[in-house]
């Protein structure tokens, strides 16, 4: 059975992309990183997530962070929403670089042909390491600066949410039966999704494009 | 002052990358890593050359090892040195995949210029991930996957020894003043180094062929 490395953060589109692969006939291996964020949530939506498929193996790696972002930093504070074309201050340096060079060398170990990762050009946040350039540049590191690379069986790196926008990631999801009601996208991770900050905002706007009921429970708003 | 992150293991070519950035003008920010290595002596050679250089700052980022490699598994024994042109089990899976990502990160987040890797495509053991192509490819990632790279002030990814061989970087070393005398090379991580891995092979050879005296001690060989 042909294996594949799933970064599962526990949000909506790295569960997506679980539903993707897990349909595309491949053997999961969720793997997910406890990388100072401010809450543990992500990671009890992950394991859920994982349970759910009924993985073999949930790897999840504990990684230093490097500071210097909203999100692991408790010094600076989470934003509201502004759509002003900038880098927000939750972009978290080299996070995406990272995590791909971890789900590469696990990849290389268990002989897996492709690592998923929940990325989307569409409805981003501005984070450079999130567009298509980017994808297509660390394949190239994939291909000639790894054994599996060099050696003709290359890891081809996914992200089948790329060319979709926050609403068709989650009629894709409703589609393939994913776990949408375990997963939490709020960056400031209160028992309750908070419905104003970034990530929170666009999954909102998401499900009321795609004319969903979004199954997780909001912060009331006064 | 312009900021450099210098990859630092403690060994003979990462220390030769700390003399060449030093000299070239850069505040040092050496990076090493805690991976799981056999042995702690890297660490403490790596501590040694920080402190010669006098740094503001020495991270050593603790890594959870994701096995696979004769390196980091303590069930795989290190070979001693075969010239086959095949890649050996001391490859350790997307090594220098994750060094560099977390230089990126770390460089970001201290605004630095340049990151120094000590890899060479010249006297390397095989490994697809010291070479120029690899250089080439993880560049144009950066140039691309990060804030630094997308505002146009990119961060350099230096390898000053890619094209030099073990002897001339020994030679490089030595008229630098780099503290050859705190490094080791050994994969095995004796008290003394061992004298037959592939990394000590490496090393005797290109001191022998710049005919200049390891100032280290070896295991004396029966």
């Amino acid at each position: 059975m042909k294996k594949a490395v799933v970064l599962l953060s526990g949000g909506l589109d790295s569960t997506t992309c679980m539903s993707v692969a897990y349909k595309a006939g491949y053997e999961l291996y969720p793997l997910s990183f406890d990388y100072g964020q401010r809450h543990q949530r992500e990671l009890d939506a992950a394991k859920a997530v994982a349970q759910y498929y009924k993985v073999k193996e949930h790897r999840i790696i504990k990684i230093d962070s490097v500071g210097g972002s909203a999100l692991t930093d408790s010094a600076i504070q989470v934003p509201d929403y502004a759509e002003d074309g900038e880098i927000p201050v939750t972009y978290v340096p080299a996070r995406n670089i990272l995590f791909l060079s971890y789900a590469l060398g696990y990849g290389e170990v268990i002989g897996a042909e492709a690592i998923f990762i929940g990325i989307s050009s569409v409805d981003y946040s501005g984070y450079p390491d999130c567009r298509p350039e980017f994808l297509q540049a660390f394949q190239k590191v994939v291909d000639v600066g790894t054994k599996a690379g060099v050696s003709g069986q290359t890891i081809a790196i996914k992200a089948p949410l790329m060319y979709l926008s926050k609403a068709e990631t989650i009629q894709l999801a409703v589609e393939n039966d994913a776990p949408l009601h375990s997963t939490t996208s709020c960056y400031r991770g209160g028992e309750k999704a908070c419905g104003t900050c970034d990530s929170c905002a666009l999954r909102l706007k998401g499900f009321a494009e795609a004319g969903i009921k979004d199954p997780i429970s909001y912060k009331e708003m006064d």
